[in-house]
């Protein structure tokens, strides 16, 4: 790998494609001609206007949204996304449904009761968030505004391999960690949304795709940066957004379209998480983690028998330019992202160096 | 100047020094043999925290902030925090007063309605905010929970040039626009918030800075990314921060640092601001907005005596690379927001081409 990088395996902020990187430190002092940073211009510019309009024009191509639907960009990632949903959404009963699969599911659920009530529809918390309930398993409530429900997993690597059937209720989905890597009818939703910092673009932005017919149900006390309303009507310039960070975005996009898009990126992950599962089930000394029906392919999870050995893999691999291979503290083991800009490569000398542990190690 | 660049006299986002810029595109692909762009690390990761950390410091020291006080970098822009400052600090008495000095004081006025009682304390409107009230013209109300007023105007030209007394309510003040560009005594103020994108980094980050005794009294309904007390508990990191605007910073402290910190950087600004309002008192043909006690040495703004003439000067300005003078529509007339970064030859060649203009269109 050029410029001696080392496989960043961070579960976000996490790994940028390369030519991305490479475009915006070409472009950093003097964007195109326009004798300034993307970091220095007005928002209003039309230098800037036109970054912002096609990084949004690419995205509702690539993602497929229809005209029903409203992209906008906001701050502070999804977290403040668990409070902007309720805030927006929950007013016509006050009350909605939560799937709790894991940590930000639950956090976002845990942030909804300030606003209403919360019913939690289905937990895969008995088994420690190992597996995604079957839709037989969820339990709707009537009258719930929404139904809310996180993709994928980050910690726990588990990601929902349908989309769940939630009564009629508008679905809201956060897709922070598997935005961008599959195919997604964004008709069949409410509201989307994702911090950037995993599948899209540097921290500092998330994105909301919302079904406009949603749009003007507030809670009186919303700051209006919250009310999807607002931002909708000044197309997401009601202040300043992160405006580097969507041009980055945009650069991503870009990079996305040469891979074939969502489809050709679909096809890219499930052969590179693929290499990784196929190693856990054939390894004496890997353990994969969570239910193989809902392994993620964005995050592999995995451990080995002992806390020791799984604290040499991670040291040994450091060493090796594999980086940020150490489990989430709350499940311990060891956890490999791989989003969309992880290049194939990068996994495969991953598995070769495990192959390598292992029989080390044995 | 190199690199073909134009002089930008943008008012938010706004020009950044060159030789951070240069230095953020050198990083770009591998943080000092990190192997991993700044975009791309973990917030929790040893390299990137010392970049968080080392930025934090570096604040603490340039501004003088007390330990007193907290440092938190927050998203959502100035703007937000025209919510959460009510949402935080109304709650003891349900009552604030604001300061209307031009646009921003008048939004954030606005949006704190939403959560209290507003007095409006003082207001400049009667002459369209040409100049900053005198302490005597204050009329604070019994029992406020804050004071607050804003710094700079951008849109309006004019700046504070004291400190006002608020009857012993905490002052709050919005220094978006000129903060580090002049000495503050932080112990006076209950809390200081800025915007990074016109004095400090790229659009994303807004730095608070707050007595840690206001603390703890946000209304129940404060989404926890605005709750100042979850932010301080967490050092900022309750979610992830804009990790990369928060770099941008620091390396702006550290650029910042070589001019001499605050008080050297005060010398700079009131010596760039002399030569356009000299030339403005000298000249027959541009009109300075503001009066003269509340000129801002932050944003000059000017006009002449038609608005043909002011069409005609930004455009021919334009094409001699002076970017962005136009004036806020709010306004019309021309606008020169030379903060910090706009280096003094910029201006210079400005008054230059401003004595040109006058020559050859008297």
């Amino acid at each position: 790998m050029s410029n001696d990088r080392i496989y960043n395996f961070s579960a976000g902020p996490s790994v940028l494609p390369l030519p991305v990187l490479e475009q915006a430190a070409s472009e950093m002092t003097n964007y195109r001609g326009s004798g300034m940073s993307v970091m220095e211009m007005s928002h209003r510019s039309k230098v800037y206007i036109n970054i912002f309009e096609e990084t949004k024009a690419d995205l509702k191509r690539i993602m497929g949204v229809p005209d029903t639907h409203e992209i906008l960009f906001m701050q502070g990632g999804a977290t403040l996304q668990f409070s902007a949903v309720p805030l927006n959404l929950i007013g016509k009963s006050g009350k909605a449904d939560y799937a709790v699969t894991g940590n930000f599911s639950g956090l976002a659920m845990k942030e909804a009761k300030k606003y209403g009530e919360i019913n939690i529809a289905c937990s895969s918390e008995d088994r420690n968030h190992t597996y995604i309930p079957a839709q037989g398993d969820i339990k709707v409530s009537a009258g719930a505004s929404y139904f809310h429900y996180c993709a994928n997993n980050t910690i726990f690597g588990t990601e929902w391999k349908y989309v769940p059937d939630a009564g009629g209720a508008p679905l809201v989905c956060d897709m922070s960690s598997n935005i961008l890597s599959v195919p997604v009818d964004v008709s069949k939703f409410g509201l989307i949304y994702a911090g950037a910092q995993k599948n899209m673009a540097p921290a500092g932005t998330a994105v909301v795709i919302i079904d406009k017919t949603l749009l003007g149900h507030e809670h009186p006390l919303t700051p209006k940066l919250l009310s999807y309303k607002i931002m909708a009507e000044s197309d997401s310039m009601h202040n300043t957004p992160a405006c580097y960070t969507i041009y980055v975005l945009g650069l991503v996009l870009k990079w996305l379209d040469a891979q074939g898009g969502v489809s050709g990126m679909e096809k890219i992950k499930a052969a590179k998480a693929k290499i990784l599962y196929d190693l856990l089930d054939e390894s004496k000394m890997f353990i994969g983690c969570a239910e193989k029906a809902a392994r993620s392919d964005m995050n592999v999870t995995f451990r080995t028998a002992s806390e020791e050995l799984d604290d040499k893999f991670v040291k040994e691999a450091k060493q090796e330019g594999f980086e940020n291979l150490k489990g989430h503290r709350a499940v311990g083991g060891m956890r490999a992202s791989i989003y969309n800009a992880m290049p194939t490569e990068g996994v495969q000398k991953l598995a070769g160096f495990m192959r390598g542990f292992e029989a080390r190690n044995t």
